[in-house]
């Protein structure tokens, strides 16, 4: 069976961009707005039992974890780029019997409250019954000063790899809800229970890096840039094809998800960093001659040195101990099953 | 059951719009780009056994009707806003079953000729699985000269009533389907077999009448422009309440689909005309001082009088024979019900 990937490579044949627009392939589209400034576009899309389930939690509760994880999702394609969230519009097909609940409400709730957080405003979008499947999908138009966009295929070899944040969280709470876990309902003192909420909001409620990307762009610091949204392999796999580069991975550097070890997960923590995704985290390269204005930690979340670009021959490889192996993009079945168009 | 309206009616007193921001809650988002252009954006979901049938016709086919369909509807907001489409993007949903066909290849085969059509470009967008239905959101975003765009909110009461092209044919289209009929597969010259196609190729491929739109904001003819998707008498309704004024249409001017009549249908043609969506025509107003400059035909596609605009108080009327009665926004329960936001 033909993959998504190798659709939207033949679809991407079929395009004929014109001067007006770069990015296509990359987070985001970039159109030329004026000579000063350029618009940024996403679009995600998310479909019951795809990339989340109703058991998961009651549905006023998934309505707002949804509100807030459909506009999170856009908000890093944007972030990715470098870009400023402006605008939004998001499309919902609810079944009847989630129309008659608090899920709308609560869902817009939370979307605008993010909304808000970003200065973007919710400006349209569509409403429609669906048979029986929650569907989403929502778009983020954003904006950047010309030539400012950071792009996922600009790396160069000797290019320092860098990703934001922590590894493995969204992916531990996929796992737990999976297996049954539920977000505690009350205060709990419990910390396995608190460990447990943790990874489960990780996934369900994720922290698009709106401002560090932008201060990446704004500076000039990334040389390229990606969000981690199949995974850290998965998505250094697309910027190393994008930018025809190869680049080595230090295993023992990944800011694995403090805590992951108390799970008694059945991977091994470092699988869950690399191949777990939807952390949306950005993963970017940033030139050695500007090592130095590069901060380590930004708003709070850290910045971590991870690896180094290389050349496309010698491949994506994982260092170990002094031992190095071929990095493959995906280490296990992944739940979800999107791909950016 | 709180329907659909009055969520989207309570949702907009959730937004605080800016004043950079006019349009919501018309057929698409107009943003201020810069001091001479605006940008319109819509978005449109179509849901399988909501929108559209897998049974209505191989897969292949389907994929072919969709791709022009998905987009047509977006580019017929952008038109009922007179404006200039110029991207889109595409998020769309799909069983492993549907992946494994040439859907797909025919759906964007079909989306970017229709594009073509219109020097819009496809951007991005998302692909991803679904569960069991098919699933399609189309972004539109266009552009239009700062003030030019068409609102539904300015008709005046006195500006007369116009409609582009046929109505009923669409919705004709889909109840022939809906009643087991098919696009007859070979070529064929019975004329009834001709007339039923010419019906259903209405419901599955509209024609957005993006010219028009353009025709009338650039040479400002007209006060205010819906395109009709729910219905004429839907539209209409929307219009009226968006611009606080009332309407009186008259029946025997309604250009009713050439050969409704022959289709024997249970219900008066007049009724499919009036409650039958989907046509995607364009319904607008025009200042009695400007009737001279309206052509009566564009591009080979008539524009109808249709009624005038009056006073609220005088309400939302249908005139026949001499006689009025109050035109209700349903006549008759639709497969349809996507509303915008």
């Amino acid at each position: 069976m033909r993959g998504e990937f190798d659709f939207i490579k033949a679809l991407k044949s079929k395009l004929t961009p014109d001067s007006s627009l770069t990015g296509i392939g990359d987070d985001a589209a970039v159109i030329n707005q004026n000579s000063e400034l350029q618009t940024i576009v996403s679009q995600d899309l998310l479909i019951e039992d795809i990339d989340f389930r109703r058991a998961w939690m009651p549905l006023n509760r998934l309505g707002r974890a949804l509100g807030h994880k459909s506009l999170a999702v856009s908000l890093s394609d944007i972030a990715a780029m470098g870009a400023t969230p402006r605008y939004c519009l998001t499309s919902i097909g609810l079944p009847e019997n989630v129309w008659r609940t608090k899920f709308i409400d609560e869902f817009y709730d939370s979307l605008l409250a993010l909304a808000r957080r970003h200065n973007t405003q919710l400006i349209g979008g569509d409403t429609s019954r669906s048979p029986d499947r929650i569907v989403i999908d929502c778009t983020v138009i954003g904006e950047i000063k010309h030539g400012r966009a950071v792009l996922r295929s600009t790396a160069k070899a000797g290019d320092i790899i860098f990703v934001s944040g922590e590894l493995g969280g969204a992916c531990s709470g996929l796992q737990l809800l999976e297996n049954g876990k539920r977000l505690s309902t009350g205060r709990t003192a419990n910390p396995s229970l608190l460990t447990m909420d943790s990874f489960i909001k990780r996934q369900l409620t994720p922290t698009p890096r709106v401002a560090l990307g932008s201060h990446l762009s704004q500076h000039n610091l990334a040389t390229s840039m990606i969000d981690i949204s199949d995974g850290l392999a998965a998505d250094l796999h697309h910027l190393c094809q994008a930018s025809d580069t190869g680049a080595t991975i230090d295993e023992s550097r990944l800011p694995i998800a403090h805590a992951i070890h108390q799970l008694k997960t059945t991977r091994p923590p470092a699988d869950l960093a690399l191949y777990g995704g939807e952390d949306y985290e950005l993963l970017f390269t940033v030139a050695p001659a500007n090592l130095k204005k590069l901060p380590r930690e930004f708003d709070g979340v850290p910045i971590t040195e991870i690896g180094v670009i290389t050349a496309t021959s010698e491949g994506i490889k994982l260092q170990m101990n002094g031992h190095t192996r071929p990095l493959s993009a995906r280490g296990f079945a992944h739940f979800q099953s999107s791909t950016d168009a």
